[in-house]
């Protein structure tokens, strides 16, 4: 757990700026509630826990600067629009009946500390239904990075292969901005973890090749049927497990799941800008005028997840939370 | 048909490099033969109609320049492993009995002239299987870049289109070397044929949302059951097109029938660099020492296929070639 997406630390949020890794290990040095909205939006944190936790400090700081607290808590609800973890750490501070600075940075330490705990656990619970020698595929960066620490979907992977479980593992590159490639290879790197890098679109290729035994990928919001939102390109991974019949698993802590709404299709998908695709590190790849279609996440029904994990234990479907 | 791959020009092939587009427009003027087997190998003209004409103007060349024949053919035949349309062409060229430069360039050009025919002739096919208003979704290039002019996939779309028939085209990316985003977009965009690129990742929630009528892909090397190796990330989108009731076409001309083998258990699948998902334009992406599995083909099971378009018509499984 030697990588960390964000810390406070005097009196400011510090982000590592995962927009420029793996080439440059730059952190960011966050003093004022709007630098943490910007940093969300902009994808300089990213990964639904690990928003999360960023919003949570963001109204330390809006307390801190004497800022406006509603107002604070509602530009932050509205950096991105899918991860539920955002809106469920928002509401948990300000639910507290003390908005004392001292006090809500407390909570946001809670928050962030409670989230390494929930992962540890769920990453337990999941390395349970991995099979001993596994070769394990998974999509964008769900480990440190994309929380407070250690991963759900990579934390699995982990806390398996710590246990000498997981032989291998797939990592898509997952396109628009390669979370995958970028990000995930780096922390498998560190960790030392063996695994290929893959092109997103020879997934399926491989599970045909029986070079798959699980799938295991992480959410940005669950709705109370098991219908999950996940990076785009999670649905097909499991529309492709389901035909090769390989076991395709969702790893969340439960501040993932929505309660709210009853099913996926309440879930807002984010839109996000053409230049994701036609960009890379500022070139230019596709011609001008190249019209795209950018969603950044999908939703996976229910009925193709063969098990959700989380802190409390490994759900299976049909979901009822 | 205003773009063109290649062309015979002056006592030389000349070809648009189609590494450096959209961005450039550069020809290579080719004189001698083993820059034609680079070309193939590097991946300045590709697409396997187009590098089955190309070979065959690199064995005019081998004959222009007094080289030897047979040893010339077998290195053009090296360049790449699967596309079968480069070996049909190089026999074709070789069974001649008179092997005089002007009989094989006379031959080369009649290849040429010979594959835009067929295209044109299973583009018309294949536009019998493309309804009003039709959504077109279609992975890689398989346009005139790719052939010696209009295009197998694309050309169907590009006769359906002039129809009246497409009302848009979901243009896959197609990670890695991105030939939907640089060389579809910017045929499209010439045709104004109304179209989004889209991350190969997304293409699956799209057919769950009921946006794609029709799934048209080219074809590097057919077996006589049907099943097909085609690019990377084209046997997902069959597996995704399957489940969700989508019909699934192949469109090839003749030449990349290989009836000498039964099934697709038989294709060789060329493995390619691990730069080509680790750089962009040069610019490196994952982190160093990144592993990487970079398959450039995959094969979908002729069951998986509605139908196997040709210049001859329109094949419905079971396929026997």
């Amino acid at each position: 757990m030697a990588v960390k997406a964000l810390e406070w630390k005097d009196g400011a949020l510090m982000l590592l700026d995962q927009r420029v890794l793996p080439g440059r290990v730059s952190w960011l040095r966050l003093t004022i509630w709007e630098e943490v909205r910007d940093a969300i939006r902009d994808m300089a944190v990213r990964g639904a826990p690990a928003i999360g936790v960023a919003a949570a400090y963001g109204l330390a700081l809006a307390v801190q600067q004497g800022s406006n607290f509603e107002a604070a808590r509602a530009e932050l609800a509205a950096s991105r629009p899918t991860a539920v973890n955002l809106f469920w750490a928002l509401d948990r501070i300000a639910s507290l009946s003390d908005l004392s600075f001292d006090r809500v940075l407390a909570e946001a330490q809670a928050i962030e500390r409670e989230d390494v705990e929930m992962n540890l656990a769920l990453a337990a619970h999941g390395a349970t239904l991995v099979a001993f020698g596994a070769r394990v595929m998974t999509v964008c960066n769900t480990g440190s990075l994309a929380t407070a620490g250690h991963g759900t979907a990579l934390g699995i992977i982990r806390t398996a292969f710590a246990q000498g479980l997981v032989s291998l593992v797939y990592s898509c590159e997952t396109r628009p901005r390669q979370q995958g490639l970028r990000l995930t290879a780096w922390e498998l790197i560190q960790d030392e973890i063996p695994f290929r890098s893959i092109a997103d679109g020879a997934a399926a290729s491989l599970m045909h090749a029986g070079s798959v035994d699980l799938i295991v990928v992480g959410a940005d919001r669950i709705a109370r049927n098991g219908d999950t939102a996940n990076k785009i390109g999670t649905y097909m991974l499991a529309v492709c497990a389901k035909h090769h019949g390989i076991p395709f698993v969702v790893a969340a802590p439960s501040s993932t799941l929505d309660l709210t709404i009853a099913t996926g299709a309440d879930i807002p998908i984010e839109e996000r800008d053409a230049s994701e695709l036609t960009e890379i590190e500022g070139v230019r790849i596709a011609p001008e005028g190249c019209p795209v279609f950018n969603p950044a996440f999908d939703v996976t029904p229910g009925e193709l997840i063969t098990a959700i994990v989380t802190e409390r234990g490994v759900n299976r479907a049909p979901y009822e939370f």
